[in-house]
């Protein structure tokens, strides 16, 4: 069954609290396992969540600080503790190459799952598959940074009635989609329009063109809102979006569903966050929690 | 106040499980901070037991593999965010050099604490300072890897009745303690002897000399018991020891207390591990989990 879901890993900027593990994400697409931005514990967060390492396919980096990046030795271990074998590329900036190696290298281990650096040297398409497209946006970070979303094309969804008016069933189904026709029939009398669904992952940044770029027309968007925004001045100095800022991008781009995550240390209540978003966004809201899991539906 | 205690940051060996983080240890000696083979997830864990990363003077890592070792890089970066400027010495074995130095520089972070490799050559002192002697033990696990141990000179303690009945008091105590001696009065006359203390930190390894050297006479040991020693097969195999072997050397070693740690993920119930233990240690015994704290009496 083809699942699509946003388990949350850990939900801090910078630092963690009591309440709040280093930053990380698991995207669950179909046939895909997206690790986005693993900080610190994010091996026994993904234990927590019940996602284990093997359901890996695929890790992105955003940028080289630490809280997006330190969780990555343990998980790169486990791969190979648990004796997955399968290659697992990591998206990374390539500014980022050397410490890139230093994580994936960090201690001793028997190495066996063939986790390989593709860094990212420009925009763009980074990885095709069955997913559609993954891209690579660049963000303000101050370090090279790159937000990701996942483009999946528009396709057809059959409609039982209309295969039932004209006695198509079985294999029959099977070869009418391949060959776009079966006899008289076509597909797109027994089928309808369905878009693609897109996913995007937006941090850490300033405002910028790639911050719209990215969100532009997302079923779910995960962006950072590090602060709120009486703090703007902040944010700004720091390279960083406010709740507010976060959520007027959302709602102009289309978003379905948002979530917001990595948050200052500074604020020990998220409830804030929640009344900021909500004025400006009026879809689906996810001031996110440890270990909480999104569903994108169909 | 000088205070002495352990804190037990992390229990687990190899990875975590849903009760245990990955090892570390935490030791208060004095004006001493000692983190030992802080595992990943080692900066939350002292987020949580309330020790700032500033309390950290010096790092401990028995070997390279990465669950004594991958907390390194968050709690190196955490310094320099706290402003630590003072120099924090890490021990290591010294074919672990270039692991340590991509653990150092694992990611971009803006690096102002002075923490400097103190590779471990030889058996012998790695340290002196107010707190006696650090000394590193070979250990037996495969790869290169030390045990330490502090060890304070034995001194004297001054007892007050005698003072008093010599009449002496305010700063000619310490000018007797400087000198041995004040007019006829001698240091022995009106103190007692007062053995100096020894802590231990034996982890990973099998049976070997190093592990009786290391224990023999610790007032506080803290050790490795990975296996129950039901699995002794399994823990000869993998160089780790078992309950049992570990209280046996306690026992034989005279030592004070007792700290079982490092703890395999194939037993979620730890109750074993103490009974294990009681059967050859008559001390005060510490199946450790998360976040104990352990005093070290006077």
């Amino acid at each position: 069954m083809s699942v699509r879901e946003l388990v949350v890993l850990g939900t801090a900027s910078q630092v963690p609290t009591r309440e709040r593990h280093h930053h990380g994400c698991f995207l669950r697409w179909d046939d895909e396992g997206l690790l986005l931005d693993p900080g610190e514990g994010a091996q026994r967060q993904l234990l927590l969540a019940g996602v284990p390492a093997s359901a890996i396919t695929r890790i992105c980096l955003t940028h080289l600080h630490g809280d997006h990046c330190l969780g990555l030795p343990g998980v790169v271990q486990r791969l190979s503790l648990d004796g997955v074998t399968r290659p697992v590329p990591v998206h990374f900036p390539a500014s980022g190459e050397e410490h890139y190696d230093r994580l994936r290298h960090a201690s001793v281990f028997h190495d066996v799952t063939q986790v390989h650096g593709v860094p990212v040297r420009e925009a763009g398409v980074v990885a095709t598959g069955r997913f559609g497209t993954l891209e690579a946006v660049p963000l303000d970070h101050g370090i090279e940074t790159y937000g990701y979303r996942l483009v999946e094309p528009d396709g057809r969804r059959m409609v039982p009635d209309r295969l039932a008016a004209h006695g198509i069933s079985g294999p029959a189904v099977g070869e009418l989609q391949r060959h776009g026709r079966l006899g008289d029939v076509t597909l797109e009398q027994v089928s309808e329009p369905r878009p693609g669904q897109r996913f995007a992952f937006v941090m850490d940044t300033r405002l910028c063109d790639g911050v719209h770029a990215l969100a532009e027309g997302a079923d779910l968007l995960v962006i950072e809102s590090t602060y709120l925004h009486r703090d703007v001045a902040l944010a700004q100095a720091h390279g960083h979006l406010t709740a507010r800022q976060a959520a007027t991008v959302a709602a102009e781009a289309g978003v379905g569903t948002l979530v917001l995550t990595h948050f200052s240390q500074r604020y020990p209540d998220l409830v804030a966050f929640e009344a900021e978003a909500r004025e400006v966004f009026d879809g689906e809201l996810v001031v996110a929690r440890e270990l909480d899991r999104v569903r994108l539906r169909r």
